[in-house]
């Protein structure tokens, strides 16, 4: 089947539980600059991290099918744990391709260790669900993995405790044990904590490197579009629309933080009525 | 209009966003043990402090509509951000008896201050609407009021980082300006801040009064009750059923920290079919 030139044009849809995702969106911004993006941040039920599987399934059910709606022709799941819960769920259910950030990071992860033994940082469900974990061992089974949540790095990331001396305590808290494993490589299991880098990257030391799988997404989905030949061959920038389920103008002031750009118009929507 | 026994046996419903209203339950298991209670934690889409007004409406009015179902005698809105925002939008529409949680917070601080300066703290939400610094205007006009949102105090509270030096660190950070109005109460405008209170008056030093809402609100209840003729005759302690709309395990497990006893079965619903 040839693909129509109109097809390709379609926009790729990116969901998250909020403004984490834009991360992913400022990966596709530098590495696919003319593609169309359609974004979701799922404001009105942020955060997914300390939600049930089942919870997470219907969310991401009801934000797939609002994506489609819209005509997007590829998916990005942009959220840790939805991701991990609920990837496999909503492929089954739908034709459109997909992609979340679970695999392209474990993939750099794997690739990137020197001494086999990485480190998974996220949120509960993220790590409790142990798809990382899961997805590390199915590329390398000799590797030693260690894993940790790390809610309250959320909640520092969005309210902007990033560089203060309370981040660095937390941190050192939560990263006491990982750091222990002398793991050479650690994934940011979510999309909040790129954000945190900085203070992640001194508590764990100039020889560990920091995976951030917002860009190893980006760069999977540039290798996908083109595999597919669904990558956009129009040479302007591409058009970013964004929507939410709550609070357009909150979103805009901390979304601009995320995205390292100014935000236009935000459209505000019901995802209970998908 | 007399009103029936089998009324006056009748539960009393009790909402919150999550667990943060557990510290009103067990106020009112101090308070008015007789009493049976049902309490509502919408764990599915908390937390309703960074939403929006509009929002907090739809979520409280599917709050009271289900407790309505359970066949309550009267509603305790336990949740700061959702008395602020919906408290009145939900009485026009119904008749049952509802009080929240600003105004009885509010009458202990007006009644409890002796230099007139009281400060509020609380979510984003309740202190952006100003329901604290309204009602206590409305107690005293020449009241000197400082309010201040702390929103990382609500993630501190349910990690149990209650007295680790980071959560000393935050409260300093979110105190200082407070501080320097020279006020001798404090209200505790959310619910979950009650489990920071050691923190909070290390801090704010020992000649501030920390007035908790949860304690005032369930002694208001009682007033009202009385007065309503609505209070259980009954000598039996009374039954405490709970009900959440996601993760049952995780309110029970968390929630008996809140409540300060054991939590037998929760129940999950689904709250936005009401």
């Amino acid at each position: 089947m040839i693909i129509s030139k109109a097809h390709r044009t379609k926009a790729i849809g990116i969901f998250d539980s909020g403004i984490g995702g834009l991360t992913v969106v400022a990966e596709i911004i530098k590495q696919l600059p003319n593609e169309n993006v359609i974004y979701f941040g799922d404001t009105g039920r942020y955060p997914y991290g300390p939600r049930s599987r089942e919870i997470i399934r219907k969310f991401s059910k009801q934000n797939v099918n609002f994506l489609l709606e819209k005509g997007v022709k590829f998916i990005i799941i942009a959220c840790n744990t939805a991701s991990a819960f609920a990837l496999e769920y909503v492929r089954k259910m739908y034709t459109v391709p997909m992609i979340g950030v679970v695999k392209p990071g474990s993939e750099a992860a794997a690739r990137l260790t020197g001494n086999g033994r990485i480190g998974v940082i996220g949120t509960e469900g993220t790590i409790v669900s142990s798809s990382y974990q899961k997805e590390l061992k199915k590329l390398n089974g000799s590797l030693k993995i260690s894993a940790k949540p790390c809610p309250l790095f959320v909640s520092l990331a969005e309210e902007g405790y990033i560089d203060k001396p309370a981040a660095r305590l937390i941190a050192r808290d939560y990263l006491s044990e990982i750091k222990q494993k002398k793991i050479d490589t650690l994934v940011l299991g979510c999309t909040h904590y790129p954000l945190l880098k900085k203070v992640i990257g001194n508590v764990m030391g100039g020889k560990v490197t920091l995976v951030d799988s917002a860009e190893q997404t980006a760069s999977a989905v540039k290798d996908t579009l083109t595999r597919l030949e669904l990558d956009n061959p129009s040479k302007k920038t591409g058009e970013k629309r964004f929507y939410v389920s709550d609070s357009p103008e909150k979103f805009k002031r901390l979304g601009e933080r995320f995205l390292g750009k100014r935000i236009g118009k935000v459209n505000l929507i019901d995802i209970n009525a998908y």
